[in-house]
């Protein structure tokens, strides 16, 4: 997979000789670099979103397991470039752990080293226990966000300032329709019945907050943007990025009629949609559902999300 | 679905008031207007790629069903700015019959209408039948090049030279390995037993040109790139665009796996890749499976393909 992803760069990136993770050809001297990573399956992100304002590289773990500590300290040094270096990640325990080995490392090398963890899974712990929170689709807008910061700015902390700014302002809550699957057995990550599905479903099947019978869009809809609304709180006035992200097997039909449905409850919350992306970018293997992500937004954060950017995994800027 | 796809635009485009269709709001006076469309149920095809050097409007039909000549007619005059249009759509019996209708009407209203059809589907016909070949996933590669070409040349004659060369050389093979559904039913466009595969599948269920046994990555890569390159024929010292695309629930790992079998297979063949995209822009709802697509460049194309180009379906560039 990770050959065939480099090919796709089209001459671009690099993988590092013996390890799973990717590198850019071209990082200038004295760019704050910008390390992603986590486990596979989830395609295309993590390692699809390195490119042009976003990524300097990513480690690749296992599929669903985190890269190990060598493998992100050898994809740090190769994206360092003198001026630091900031993780952006999903809030998983492995992760979690092995990043931060890798961070210790480096920092015995005399590297600058600084963590933001995604963590806007609004189902998987209340407000007061935000470290509990898992990372979904927020990456993508958090990947944007700190790539263009990344590219523009020549300060680790003011980068770490504004990619932290926009994960205390991102939250997402997703829908299972059905399960993906495991790639090595093609065993279902968990049963759903044909007529249920699962609000707040993790990215690995973790336990949603409800298990229910099939509903309309406009019902699940309503459902999984009450809880988003009401957990920063967003509220009139606010001015958003919204993504819709496939899980796998979603139609974008599906996604669109989502769309319409969420515009109408912004219209009536007095929330304006500075931009809007529906498509697949953190998926679960053949899952089919979706999630919905909100970003509120101040000037600055609309500045870095709007830059361009290009990637294989994204780009619709 | 359209108000949603609509919503999805930012504000870029309108839904005519009594049709299903889309169109920019800012074309330039002068501009030879560019009209694509078809049947729904393909999305992103073709009504998510209205956009920034691609499509300036779409007549959007039901679920896998042409759109009406009165639908193309007002798309059509929606987006005419007094230099010409070109129809640009797959090659169906039902769009055919109806995109000639309101070309017809149009030439009536002294607008100057081009054709092209979009016929890469190698397992529909033999080389020697091309006005049976369906238009697939190089749709894709065509409207690229169009629209890149309708946003630079003055000339509608220059456009429809472009674009014409563009689609004899583009060549598709696919291959589903589970059905997609019908929306409205919820039943699968055809059987598919679990172990089997069918090459060279439509994309709205037709049959292929082999059903058998699963197979490897490789194999049914070698399968398909065999076919493909034969038809043109590609051959030593071409230079290609190169596109996988996901016919709806295959995961990008898979793609990517069928990406570095393919790139080992032009090493031998000395054919080289100027352009990879890998994602999902021609489905058929649920489907698992996916097409590779493979169109012969010239520099004058590869200008066009190369060009910047911004959809809520589309963009890599």
């Amino acid at each position: 997979m990770i050959d065939g992803l480099v090919f796709a760069n089209d001459g671009a990136v690099v993988k590092l000789p013996d390890h799973d993770a990717i590198v850019k050809k071209e990082i200038p001297d004295g760019k704050v670099a910008l390390l992603i990573g986590g486990g596979s399956g989830h395609e295309p992100m993590f390692h699809g979103f390195v490119g042009k304002n976003l990524g300097d590289g990513a480690a690749c773990g296992e599929i669903f397991a985190a890269p190990s500590p060598d493998t992100i300290y050898e994809a740090a040094k190769a994206v360092d470039r003198g001026n630091g270096i900031l993780f952006l990640y999903g809030n998983y325990a492995g992760d979690n752990m092995n990043f931060d080995i890798a961070a210790e490392m480096l920092e015995d090398d005399g590297i600058d080293v600084r963590t933001v963890r995604v963590r806007d899974d609004v189902a998987a712990a209340p407000p007061d226990r935000m470290d509990d929170r898992r990372g979904i689709a927020g990456d993508v807008l958090m990947i944007k966000i700190a790539g263009g910061a990344a590219a523009e700015l020549d300060s680790l902390d003011e980068v770490e300032r504004v990619t932290r700014k926009a994960g205390d302002n991102v939250r997402t809550m997703g829908v299972a329709v059905s399960a993906g699957s495991i790639p090595e057995t093609g065993k279902l990550t968990f049963e759903l019945a044909d007529d249920e599905i699962e609000i707040g479903m993790g990215a690995h099947g973790e336990a949603g907050i409800a298990r229910q019978k099939l509903q309309t869009a406009d019902e699940i809809t309503d459902q999984l943007i009450e809880k988003i609304l009401s957990d920063l709180p967003f509220g009139k006035g606010d001015e958003v990025a919204l993504l819709i992200n496939n899980l796998g097997a979603t139609t974008m039909m599906e996604m669109l009629v989502v769309n319409r449905r969420l515009r109408h409850v912004f219209d009536e919350q007095g929330i304006t949609v500075h931009r809007t992306l529906v498509g697949t970018w953190l998926t679960v293997q053949e899952m089919a559902g979706f999630s919905v992500t909100l970003m509120k937004l101040d000037d600055e954060l609309k500045h870095y999300l709007d830059m361009p950017a290009s990637s294989v995994g994204f780009s619709n800027m």
